[in-house]
């Protein structure tokens, strides 16, 4: 009997290594999982009530004792490895190179997963110890998903071999490889959760609780810190536009505390509506939510405030949702959505307009007050003013006053884009000769060399017997060649033959000088900066951590000698939530995979399922996972809590 | 069969009416069951696995359908009966009386759950829209459950019958019948939840997140509004004694906001201390956390901090955790929980040496500097000063402004009770005539008379037969018959004879004027005002809706006429969490049913079920018992989360 089913393993071993595991293997499989199970079961026939209960509650009590065995076993051997790794990784201080990263967002954490903690000392620094799911935030400021669901702490995050300290970088000084932390000395107190105690402090009773309270947890003392390798990766902040009034006026919807200050607000608003003596003017403007910006964080919060209007607060306050709640967004283009296909932008503008949402279109925002937003519509000089409450600023970053200040250190000549830190085509920063400085996500930009600017070069090297003129094979092996380097070559890959018959109108059989230039010049064209997305920084993330990893030595300067790849952006297609348990997808551009099945852009409930199992998967740990699935459980049943602290 | 069946469910029936079902008719009921769920499993012995997946497979989709159905069915029918609710009490505004209640708190909800809204117009006005369950507030403060898990909306939680207006009061006129809300016109901003931002403005950078908007979503105008009937329940807020630095320096544990300060201060803490160029001195400062005041609320606090510390904290901070972190309790009185039987004091100090915080008994309090505390033992003249970070204040409470305004209103003679509106034994407030004015909760104090003041009356009351004297029976009948109006007298009768004996020193067989006297002092010493606890609180909501739904007619003044009944306190026996699984119960003084069984005071393990379970039953509503529920098993299996926002 033993042999035979030790047999049978083989056969299956040998079989599934070829991968043709078939339904009719099953069958023979059977006998052997039903004997392992009915020593479980183990039920005859004629069994009757008591020993049918003795079995089960015997069951009950193995299943019991062997999974909590298990559970505690596993517990105490993580935890002894943690405290094993924390000092190991301890005891090694100075004994390996240290890579210091700035950041706690979208590009420092796939870094910290992935980088070879054995080959380097790890030390990350952020003012924020905490990993947070951006992309879930209109969700957390309607109450769908809680605030604690949407953030992990840092240190739990990537585990005991990495260093982690809670300090604002202040300065860089990429000569000394130095940094210095902490050095903006104010005088620091608690978060005052009410404010208006601070402004009317002689109102503010004695015993309350909200007042404010002179910090005493918090001292953070200046210092700096020695690194062989610095990684920024501290991300921007909102761009206001110089637009008066949105700094005073406007939420934003970057950080947690942005979405929980709209919770709190919407909250707000509607009890001002209940109060007795308001004037129904002053109601209609009370519920008048506007959102600016029709990029994704703008169309998404919208779909959120909506559901939260339909399916909870018109539970509570059915007259003012029926006659008085508005909800604007207001875009500048003439489409919402305007990065993502076409059919997705109908089909977000329809939906909106079946969802009570109103879109303004081709509309700029020229001034926020407190009770009111002034718009002016493309092409118009007429300015006109809509009152309202809550206005969310959902429209463009720029540069954290650092990534300004590290341009400014290494000089404005070398770092000439406004946007961002300038880095090569490894994330190598400019202007910074011995590698030591790295730069990704939103606040660094991959400077793309043009073709054009180096046509010279390449035609010389392509042009092997200089005659000066490409036959059609040398250009392909140009086109080859130099696709690393120049990715915008990309697209002529597939299709060589027409491009070198277009570029070559004469029909010469040969490019000269001038007709390569139009043809590089098409390429350069399709030259874009990445957008500052999260797929982008954590894709640099995790390219970092795979060059650090198998870089042989620190001090190499020339990558393309040691054949390291420069960094590769995928796209694998871009989502949104609409509202209504609905989202969009669209996947043009997501390559290489997803090109192949040439898939449709997607939209509806259906979009919605793959939106939600989406975010699932991308949560980091078990723990979020949980929370997310039962806070949209919980949503479910018992709705968003509309209460207001 | 059916007849048979059918005579079997009434034989059940009777007997079960007469609570004898044994378990020998379990055998009687068992072919019943069975041939119900036959319908259901309906298997044969020779079932092959096709039809048993086929089978399983129907009956998932019948379950699946069935119960679908029920919930959307129910969820429909909720809907409908909500707004048709919600509908009918909005048109019979104005036909029937109107019930104004202050508050939102342990007072408060019992009473809206309760009042026949069909009686009343029931408003309740509050500046915090939700129901909080107070003590939770330590697990809260620590991470242990989430801030959404303790809070109710009080709309969705008293339904659509009763009107709820966010305001808050601040005059009262009893002569009009009339209060006046929200007259504190202050320029309200939003939480603004970096502090430090508006103290420092010009480090502000332009697009940060964190920094000031004035509020737009919040206008609350002043309003009138006349009641029938107005219920105080507006609570009390913390008593600084007037020791300097409480109000700048110290954290309060009374308000939800107040436990997110402390669970952010705390986070705050640790990460200051692991900033690498802290001296060690500092270090141990950051990391002494001080709790003043021995009472339940401090306990708990304590005890939540160590678990944390021990469970969580421990696991990132290693060293720290061995080295640094001190938790001092500092109790100006003799014992911890000195409200509780001596048994638990010994216990829980016990306990707490176990776990590591330090407990300084008979200390006072004399100052809190930025950075220490500054103490003094009793009997001793000498300060000592501690230093320290964070320092929670749980010690006791004081009437908020409202509260002495009503007292100032109606006059300071008749409401001489420094700490609360002073009521009669019916909750009406003592100068207000017409009985339309009630105070409930720790804003209030019932008035209960000596019977040493009404010696004389009471006297020659029992003396029916005017000799100047009374015997064991007219003193019998005297006990019994003012039992209702003097509840002190409550702790004579299960021993009359004996207190008959006692006061009648000379063994004269009676009791004159001056022995009587006596008697009724020692009575008179047991009297002590209720406990500013939830369960007061809230068994005198319930007394007052319950009074309210009775009374025939508004207008009635004497109660004892009608046979109302005063409100008694029924003591239910007191818990506390005192830390590492381990929790404190006391039974002492619960009455009636507990005192028969004589519960010993509990500790240990046991207790913290009994504790667990206690306060899972207390929740108010599904929704807060599934996510206490799921806060308590996710902390079991991820750890409290420390990210710091």
């Amino acid at each position: 009997m033993f042999s035979r089913s030790n047999l049978l393993c083989q056969k299956l071993l040998m079989r599934s290594s070829t991968r043709n595991f078939s339904f009719k293997q099953l069958k023979d499989v059977k006998p052997i999982i039903i004997r392992n199970l009915a020593w479980f079961s183990r039920h005859t026939a004629k069994e009757n009530f008591g020993t049918k209960l003795k079995r089960r509650l015997r069951n009950l009590l193995i299943v019991t004792v062997v999974g909590c065995g298990t559970y505690y076993g596993y517990r105490a051997n993580r935890n002894y490895k943690w405290f094993k790794d924390m000092t190991d990784s301890d005891n090694s201080i100075g004994t390996k190179p240290r890579v210091v990263i700035l950041g706690t967002g979208w590009g420092a954490v796939p870094f910290l997963k992935h980088i070879d903690s054995d080959k380097y000392e790890v030390v990350c620094v952020s003012p924020r110890n905490y990993f947070l799911m951006t992309p879930l935030l209109p969700s957390v400021s309607v109450g769908t998903v809680e605030t604690r669901t949407v953030i992990e702490s840092i240190r739990s995050l990537v585990g005991p071999k990495v260093k982690y300290v809670e300090a604002q970088c202040v300065n860089v000084n990429p000569k000394e490889k130095l940094i210095t932390c902490n050095s903006d000395g104010t005088d620091v107190v608690s978060r005052g959760d009410d404010v208006k105690a601070i402004y009317v402090p002689s109102k503010r009773e004695g015993g309350a609780s909200s007042r404010i309270i002179k910090d005493s947890a918090r001292t953070r003392p200046q210092f700096d810190m020695k690194y062989d390798i610095l990684i920024v990766a501290i991300g921007s902040e909102n761009n206001t536009f110089n637009i008066p009034g949105v700094e005073e006026h406007a939420h934003f919807l970057k950080e947690i505390l942005d979405a929980r200050r709209i919770r709190s607000a919407i909250s707000d608003a509607f009890e001002s509506a209940m109060t007795p003596s308001q004037t129904p003017e002053e109601r209609k403007r009370l519920l008048h939510f506007v959102v600016v910006g029709g990029g994704p964080t703008g169309v998404e919060f919208a779909a959120e405030l909506s559901d939260l209007v339909r399916e909870d607060l018109h539970h509570f306050y059915p007259r003012l949702v029926a006659n008085d709640v508005k909800i604007t967004l207001i875009e500048a283009l003439d489409h919402v959505l305007s990065m993502m296909d076409k059919e997705i932008s109908d089909f977000t503008e329809k939906h909106f307009h079946r969802e009570n949402i109103e879109v303004l279109m081709n509309t700029f925002v020229k001034a926020i007050k407190q009770h009111e937003v002034v718009i002016q519509a493309k092409g118009s000089n007429e300015q006109q003013s809509i009152p309202c409450s809550v206005v969310v600023w959902a429209t463009g970053i720029k540069p954290r006053r650092l990534t300004n200040r590290i341009r400014e250190i290494i000089g404005l000549n070398t770092q000439s884009n406004r946007m961002g830190i300038l880095t090569d085509q490894h994330l190598r920063v400019k202007g910074v000769h011995d590698g030591s400085l790295f730069a990704i996500g939103d606040c660094a930009t991959i400077e793309q060399p043009k073709l054009v600017d180096r046509i010279q070069l390449l035609f010389e090297e392509a042009d092997t017997q200089h005659r000066g003129a490409l036959d059609l094979q040398q250009f392909r092996t140009l086109v080859e060649k130099k696709t690393h380097e120049f990715p915008q070559l990309e697209i002529f890959s597939a299709r060589i033959e027409k491009i070198f018959a277009e570029a070559d109108e004469d029909k010469l059989g040969f490019l000269t000088l001038t007709t390569l230039h139009s043809a590089l010049e098409k390429a350069d064209t399709k030259l874009r900066a990445l957008p500052a997305t999260a797929q982008v920084a954590s894709q640099e993330g995790r390219y970092l951590a795979d060059l650090l990893n198998e870089l042989p030595d620190l001090n190499i300067e020339n990558y393309q000698k040691h054949d390291i790849k420069p960094f590769r952006y995928k796209h694998m297609g871009s989502l949104a939530y609409v509202g209504g348990d609905s989202a969009v997808v669209d996947f043009t551009g997501a390559r290489p995979i997803l090109d192949i099945f040439r898939l449709k852009p997607l939209s509806g409930r259906g979009a919605a399922y793959l939106w939600k199992s989406f975010y699932f998967t991308e949560m980091f740990t078990g723990r979020t996972k949980t929370l997310l699935a039962f806070d949209w459980v919980r949503t479910q049943l018992y709705g968003r809590d509309i209460s207001r602290y």
